[in-house]
This record gives C-alpha cells, structure tokens and sequence, in this order.
C-alpha cells in the first residue's frame, strides 16, 4: 500500500485540513452578535467560498493581474458586503472579517495524523492560500507543516500545473517523490498529470450535512484514505 | 527594549542557528575515514565556504544565472575535490557531501531560544539556502519554524533588497514589523535598509576558535543579545 518512493506529502488545505464552513459560521455569528447584525451566516459562508473559483480563474486567464488570496477574498467580501446589506462596516471590521480565514479550526483528526506522518514524511501545505495565511492558520490551529508552499510561491493558482511543478521543484524532489493530499478529485488529477502520487481524503461534511459531496474512492488514486489518521496507516507513519 | 511592532522574527541561517564550520568537519572526517581519504577536513570546510560569497556574487552581477545554493554548493566542491586530490570520488559520494548542507547541527542555545521566542512571535528561517536544503536542517535538527523563506523565493541572494522585500510580503507584513536576526553585520544592514528592525546576535565562534570575528556591539541594531536564550528574554518572549 505504501508507495515506497514517497518523500513529502502536500496537502490542499480549505476543507482538506481544515473545516472552512463551519469557522466561518461561528466567527461570522459571533462577529455579527457583537455588532447587532442580522445575518444568515451560513449562506454567508458559502456565498464567500462561491465566489472563489470564479475570482481565481479571472487571474488563472490573465483577466486580473496576479493577486494573493487575502486580496480575492477581500475582493468577493466587498461584493457579499452589498447583498446581504452590511455596507456600514469599517475598513477595520471589513479586515478583521477577511482574517477569518487566517485562523481555520482543523477537521478533529488533522494535527493527530499530521504529526504522525511527518514522522516518516516531510509535511508541507500546498493551498492556493498566501503564505502568510497558511503560516498564521498552522499557527492558530497547531498544524505541524515542516514548510509553507503555496500557489503564492508559483504565481499561479491550482490546479494550474506550475503550482505543482514549482513546490516539487522548491523540496528538490522529483514530482514521483511527491504525494498530492487532497479531498478534491481536480486537484489530485493536476497533481498527477506532472507526475505526483496522489492520497484522496474526503471530507463529506465540507460543505454542510446538506449538500451531497463525491466521496466515491477512485482507482487513480494511489490511496484513498478515512482521515489522516488512516492516511497514517495506510502510509506506514 | 521590546520593539513592540514587530510580528515576525526572521533568521540568518548559518552561522547564525547552525555551526556549518563544526559539521561540515565532523562529517567530513566520518566520511573520510569510511573511504580511507587523508583529508584536513577543517581546511576544507573553510574553502568550500569561503567560495560561497563568490559564487554567489556571480548569480547577483548576473554572470551565472539563477541557481539555487545546492547547485553553488555542488560548484564550489568540483574545484575542491581537484584542488584537494579527491578526483576519485563517485557521483553518489559528492552528492552525499554536498548534502551535508542539509544536516547542519545547530548551536546549542538554539532550539531552546527559538521555541520560547515562537510563542510570542512568527519565525521564519531568511537564508541563501534554498528551500529543500532549509526544510531538510529544520527535520534534522528539530528547528521549529513556523515558515521557511529563502533567497530563492525571490530569486535574488542576501543582501539584494528583493530578499528582504519578499519575505515581508510573504509575511503580510510591513518591514517594519519584521525583526532580522543574524550573526552578520551587513545582513542587518541590508535588511535595515528596506525598513527590518535589527537583532545582533554574534557567533564568536563561528569561524572556529583561531579565527577572530567582529562580535563588537554596534548602536545602529535595535537588539543584541548573546545567543537566542538572551534574544528571547531581550524580547520578552
């Protein structure tokens, strides 16, 4: 089971590692109760996340110029602010809302397989996040990364493959020697197609016990793992 | 004595958190005697450093172009091995050596120094040495960054400006609210220069224990302190 060749895992981050939605409705409700807003903060949420891929592929086809992800989550944040009628806040209430996503609580498994697996494995995010995002997440979430990579570092966002190209090339490994961590089939299919390994780890509850999410296994995939804690057996660590 | 605006604390790297001199020698003598080289290992640790400001002036005049030091590093031993006798050696045996690079021992404040000054503030590794060579030394030696930023990154080598410019970026931060530590006085100038504030911290013996090494205070740097214990206490940490 254990691609013996394997010498770092990267992992996504948002829904992967950790749990977007669900700090993103409780910081919103406790932003919101401090104010006196009314806000439905899981629409809100989900608005935001929404808004994502469509803002990342407006600079992905050179539409925007390259433009870290405080800068497009700041960006949608303006727009969201003027749908659910909350154009009354200050500039510092509008950062202190997009720093949200600088302290992301983990899913309960992440920092017990983590630390398991960097035992064994160089650990290392790789997030369309900026750097100092991640950096202040593993910080506030106690995620034990051995090195930051991120889209930020290629100037391009995944699943673009220069993002993948560029973090094997910065662990001086050759792309077989890296692993892909995913919850997301379309990242871990980038990840492939220049030659990583790739682990999919899905998380049915990234977007609510809701909406329904693929969770199906895929025999392209090296692994396919419950958590991180099984990734970790299943990858010997 | 506490800058209180600063956030983050970035770090030379060797010399500075590791003794090069005193590894690169231990190392070479084990490598040495398993192969039955006659070798004078400190010599050797002291010209294969000392042919790193040159070739890397090179990459920053634009005469070579951009490499990493792991390339640099691998230059500098090909004309060692000739000037030293040791033509014989295999590809895998120089490449072992030059990883020595890679497992530099600390010295033995630093682990303690930068575990306390982590609860208090970001610390990043800025070094010339590249990303895999940074993250493979902090595995080794159990460094507790909490982000790895390197010249590489900026494709540049310390003292260029874009060095120090990068990491504030990839920080999130204004130079202003990075603090740069290292045993070397033009790299706190360098840094001081785009806005970093200052920690002087000598390494007397960093060059070995025949070698005198500039360790006088100096009033331009905000902080001095004598190794990373008393770095941490300077900074309330």
């Amino acid at each position: 089971m254990t691609p013996a060749t394997v010498k770092a895992l990267t992992f996504d981050v948002f829904g992967t590692v950790v749990d977007w939605r669900g700090t993103l409705i409780r910081e919103g409700q406790a932003f919101g109760a401090a104010r006196g807003l009314q806000v439905d903060w899981a629409r809100f949420a989900d608005a935001w996340r929404a808004g994502y891929r469509p803002a990342m592929d407006r600079v992905r086809r050179g539409e925007l110029p390259w433009q870290n992800l405080d800068a497009l989550h700041r960006m949608i944040l303006e727009e969201l602010l003027v749908s659910f009628g909350l154009t009354g806040l200050s500039e510092a209430d509008k950062e202190a809302l997009n720093r949200v996503w600088h302290r992301l609580d983990p899913w309960p498994d992440a920092v017990e397989g983590l630390t398991r697996l960097r035992r064994r494995y160089i650990v290392a995010t790789l997030s369309n996040g900026n750097v100092a995002l991640l950096t202040n997440m593993a910080k506030h979430a106690g995620l034990p990364w051995d090195c930051i990579l991120s889209a930020e570092l290629a100037r391009h966002y995944k699943p673009d493959p220069e993002v993948y190209r560029t973090a094997a090339a910065l662990l001086g490994l050759r792309p077989q020697e890296v692993m892909m961590v995913a919850a997301h089939k379309d990242d871990l299919r980038a990840a492939q197609a220049v030659g990583f390994q790739a682990a999919f780890v899905p998380r049915p509850l990234e977007y609510g016990p809701q909406r329904a999410v693929d969770t199906a296994p895929d025999p392209a995939f090296e692994v396919h793992a419950l958590d991180f804690i099984d990734l970790a057996e299943k990858l010997g660590a």
